[in-house]
């Protein structure tokens, strides 16, 4: 994994790809599959989530305030739909899966080694949490693995329907 | 238009596609493009983004509290960037960018013919504004367009890069 300066790390997130959330709670680590999140803020870069709170994830995030955003192309489409068909109550889906966690730098929450961006995170507002489930995240240290040239996403139309990234197009904006 | 039911809302915002956000105020519609959003809740829908207060619909989203947000195709692309580009401040982006709106049923900013979505939305939460821009919408009517078969969206990658639509696939997943 290499560094990833931080004012790019709204260009992974924007899109609007299923990503997974890990978290690490009382010696141990979990993830969990996340559609409900968006940008706030460019830099420091903000992110908002909803991790509802009947996910086992909710409880960790609560009460650690980090977590770990890492990004997965298509060929991880089939375990990301696992991970978010489980619990991490009764399995630990990192070996269940074959997702390999790696220390992260500045969180206790591990990377994701198979995902081409890990974003470290922590909880700096928790006032939407009660009534929204929604955490504000700060993105500290953002990693892009240099070797996973085919960064093509997935995002979820419901109900296991997935459209994967198609062709680029570059149009003249002056939208950051 | 077709009426769709608010319970299928989700699926359109969720996988992240780029969107138009009309408002109108003082007699005078207007648009602009928004690629920070996401769903909070279900149903009924909840929908939180960022209108940053430097845009000209700020003012107007707060004052009024009613927006719709349009969901527009790939073939929109080119419009959608204008719109982007260019602000309300001396433009009325309908007219220059050939945009019809339409009359919407429960709020005053139109609905955008063009688009093959459009969701009215009232604000039904103001405590994020002042800190992060946010919005919380409720989404309380959803139209969609049945003559539009082709609904690949347009994901924003900054910078003028955006990443259509491409393949959709099929997982077996517990996942709403």
């Amino acid at each position: 994994m290499k560094s990833l300066p931080l004012s790019e790390a709204y260009q992974l997130l924007e899109p609007g790809p299923v990503v997974l959330l890990t978290t690490a709670h009382k010696g141990r680590a979990n993830v969990m599959t996340m559609s409900w999140h968006m940008m706030v803020e460019f830099e420091p870069p903000l992110v908002a989530c909803i991790v509802s709170n009947a996910n086992h994830s909710f409880a960790a995030l609560r009460a650690t305030g980090e977590a770990v955003i890492a990004v997965p192309a298509r060929k991880l489409a089939a375990k990301v739909v696992k991970v978010g068909n489980s619990s991490g109550r009764d399995l630990d889906k990192f070996a269940a899966f074959g997702l390999t966690p790696l220390p992260a730098e500045s969180v206790a929450p591990p990377l994701v080694k198979e995902c081409f961006a890990n974003l470290e995170c922590k909880v700096v507002d928790r006032r939407m949490i009660n009534r929204y489930n929604m955490f504000i995240l700060e993105v500290r240290k953002a990693w892009i693995d240099p070797a996973q040239k085919n960064r093509k996403t997935i995002h979820h139309h419901g109900y296991g329907r997935f459209v994967v990234d198609g062709a680029t197009i570059k149009l003249k904006s002056r939208m950051r």
